[in-house]
């Protein structure tokens, strides 16, 4: 029963919300870049006793209005797309829900407000919205050099645990309860937040073989640390230097989503989706 | 006095224990490292005090239903080699054995059950398994960096503790017994904690003219730490570049292992062990 | 009213004071660094209580000379330029200025003597000074290094931002206020002190599913470390290995400032000020 | 009234103690590294009270048989040269003197064991030891990426002073002294043992605003950290990358010793020294 102006209105509401090559799809970027900021902000603001104590009302009053805002976004999100089921099973929608209702719960079950704190996963949309900008290109490079490098790093990460697990022990049976190290998995924590150079001193080795052997765990360390940045060095470089073979390798920086699936990864030129096949346009 | 068919039976058992190349290899190395797994988590947990309260019998039967199967293992392994004395005294067969005695060894003597943490080294025997997998031929290139700055990091090392050593009598001259530097052994286990970065902050320095020391040490620790970082770099970056020179270096994936002398380093299509020239095929 | 040697004398003036390229030049600048390090050098030691109660007075006769130079000084980089207010309102004058004004000011206003503080903000006019030296060079191609990665660091921060901001929400909604996790804002900087492997140790989690996250937040950190160190080596490791393009890109090494708008960056043949049009040569 | 005789045979000892090509100099260097060891664990056992006690004569006794060996080597050293003077008053000549001393001024001068500590100095000269060595090609390539990338590294070291001068006098100001912050020097220290990472926590930032600052100042830290290594991986890179140009370089490694003027950088081919033109052949 949709008639064509309605469906034309529904699709321009689409590209505003989800999409960012428009100027009217930027400025609600912005906009709602700011609401999360300024929500993340209030959520901060609000955990400090000493400023909650002072300002509840207006902090109040301040979650009302973003939960507002949050609930239209919501429904125009759901509203906007043809199959709404693939937009609120979807990551962002699932996020997008837990963001928007701690506030209504909080009628009916007390301390959902813990909930708020979901809003800082909304950050995460920045990654979306930044899409538009140059960034693109360079996020991508860096994303590539990661990707490539995932077999190796999770190598190292294995090695890392493997030696951790079995430092922890031995650390364990040295040291014993007397120096912190209570148990096994403390010692491996212990060992993590040494062999990561992070070393908090909250739990440290107080006998001289302990020493001795924290000493070369934390060497290893050392060494260690030399492995991921290595490797993510050799992969850059190789991608920094061989630009000929790059060229192909045109990268996409439009934010178009299909308004039938709302699947997001289009090439530039692109007049259907690649998913479904239903058309990118307004014509 | 060996039949042909229990020399077959011997040879498929042998495979399936050692290699992993077949369906069944896989499936028995896929069992065996989940029962490391839980052999090394129950150690953990009953390393808790408040949870071996709790669960002491539970833990104590899985203790025993672990032990039973390391022991079918560890037989298993001993009667398919021709010549056992190769496997029990190879590295992964002492740690076998020894993951497999604690808990008879408890009947006769108190507090052997320390020697169940032993268990931790069998998962050493994980970076076996994983040679079936793609990430054999990036583990190689990175040991293979590794291996190649082996010297560099050799000289690095030394370097790092000749400064250490000198350091830390510095540091014992400077600070004394007060702020903790006691001895000269824990100035330079100081002097170690301080170079890596990981600085517990259990020993510091008070006077001014130690704290200025420590700064030049971190400062100087600070360019130290490029040195192990640009040198896998290094090594990773020429690797990565030069393919060309490297066609010949096929890396072999295979995990056969000789049923006779359990040498394990053999070409993809090796018919005999290159180290016993016993026939690696069940024909 | 200005006669031609007047105007002569101001142009020397102004090219000893402003330019390093005469040796008198050279030496009015080692001379004012001298002098800028013996400033701080008297900041630091009046902030020590023990010695200014033992030689305040001499401490506060050095201030004296130190202002009265500085006073000079300002007044002469006021005379010698055609136009003083570019001087005033650029960078340096305002630090001039507010490293001269604070024992005048102490007259007034009691307290104003943290002031002297800002004389640290003068080193960075050694950069300034520095520029006759051969480190040019190199600095240019560090701090081009720097610029070229501009944008993958942004995005690498910004990446680092927003983890801390999740990773500190859930951690305070993990440990809570009886570990020193007080509130969010106390968490992300706790996460920061982490990531960076800081670990000052003043909040550390207690609770084992603290520490299981903090576990994943530390490698995750000793990953994250391995992004700008393999930006920086790659944009280097590119530049020193092309030089072939780079010859036409001449360094200008002089220290030329015009004497009527004050603008310092020439080319080393340059005749006039490419900025204003004013001659840059005293004939 | 030297005899030819015995003129062959101070060539020959100084061949021996100084030099290390021949079996008997290899000989001679291996016993002195051993006792340098020895002398080094002997000074750090002492230093640990609870030892010195129960091993006090011992510890004598060795210190005393290590003496006298150092004596004697001593003299040797200076005999088998013609120009004495050159070792007595060269860098190891005046480490060795201070290393073979103390316990004889321990009859004079009480408390002038402390001198001891300056046989960890000694160590040092394993690097000459280590000549002889195949390390002595990588350790020159390393010295010399090192040396190669000086400017860059003291404009690094420099710009680190200068960031650590300024925000450690920003954080006394917003601190204060409650928070340990007590004057600007300590201030600096702080700065430093936060910007290399290493972070003790002995002084740590309290109020909001300090914990703000220095979390900038990490994630700064954390940036600068990228560039020494960024430096040290690309000369790095650059040298393994170039071998075309590298074949006339050279490496010479011997360890002749002029036996007149002790002069020790020769050609392995050199038959007088480079330094006086005294015959380096016992012929």
């Amino acid at each position: 029963m949709e008639t064509q102006t309605k469906k034309n209105w529904k699709r321009k509401l689409h590209e505003v919300i989800y999409e960012a090559d428009t100027s009217q799809g930027r400025f609600f970027d912005v906009v709602l870049l700011i609401l999360i900021l300024a929500s993340i902000v209030l959520v901060m603001l609000e955990s400090v006793d000493s400023l909650d104590a002072k300002y509840h009302d207006i902090f109040y009053a301040g979650e009302w209005i973003i939960t507002i805002f949050f609930t239209l976004e919501y429904f125009a999100r759901i509203i906007t797309v043809n199959k709404p089921s693939k937009y609120i099973f979807s990551f962002y929608g699932i996020i997008d829900f837990l963001s928007t209702i701690p506030l209504y719960l909080s009628f009916f079950i007390v301390g959902s407000n813990a909930l708020l704190t979901v809003r800082a996963l909304r950050l995460l949309r920045i990654f979306r919205i930044l899409k538009v900008t140059r960034y693109i290109g360079e996020s991508n490079k860096l994303t590539k050099a990661l990707v490539d490098s995932r077999t190796k790093i999770s190598i190292f990460l294995f090695t890392v645990l493997v030696i951790c697990i079995i430092s922890g022990t031995i650390m364990y049976l040295v040291e014993g309860e007397e120096s912190g190290f209570r148990n096994i998995p403390v010692s491996i924590y212990w060992c993590i937040v040494t062999l990561t150079t992070v070393g908090y001193g909250d739990i440290h080795p107080i006998t001289p073989l302990g020493q001795f052997l924290a000493s070369i765990i934390m060497i290893m360390g050392y060494g260690i640390i030399a492995v991921p940045t290595g490797i993510v060095s050799a992969e850059y470089t190789k991608k920094a230097l061989d630009n000929t073979g790059n060229q192909d390798e045109h990268i996409h920086t439009n934010t178009q989503s299909c308004s039938n699936c709302n699947h997001d990864t289009h090439h530039d030129n692109a007049k259907f989706c690649n998913h479904c096949g239903y058309s990118l346009h307004n014509d």
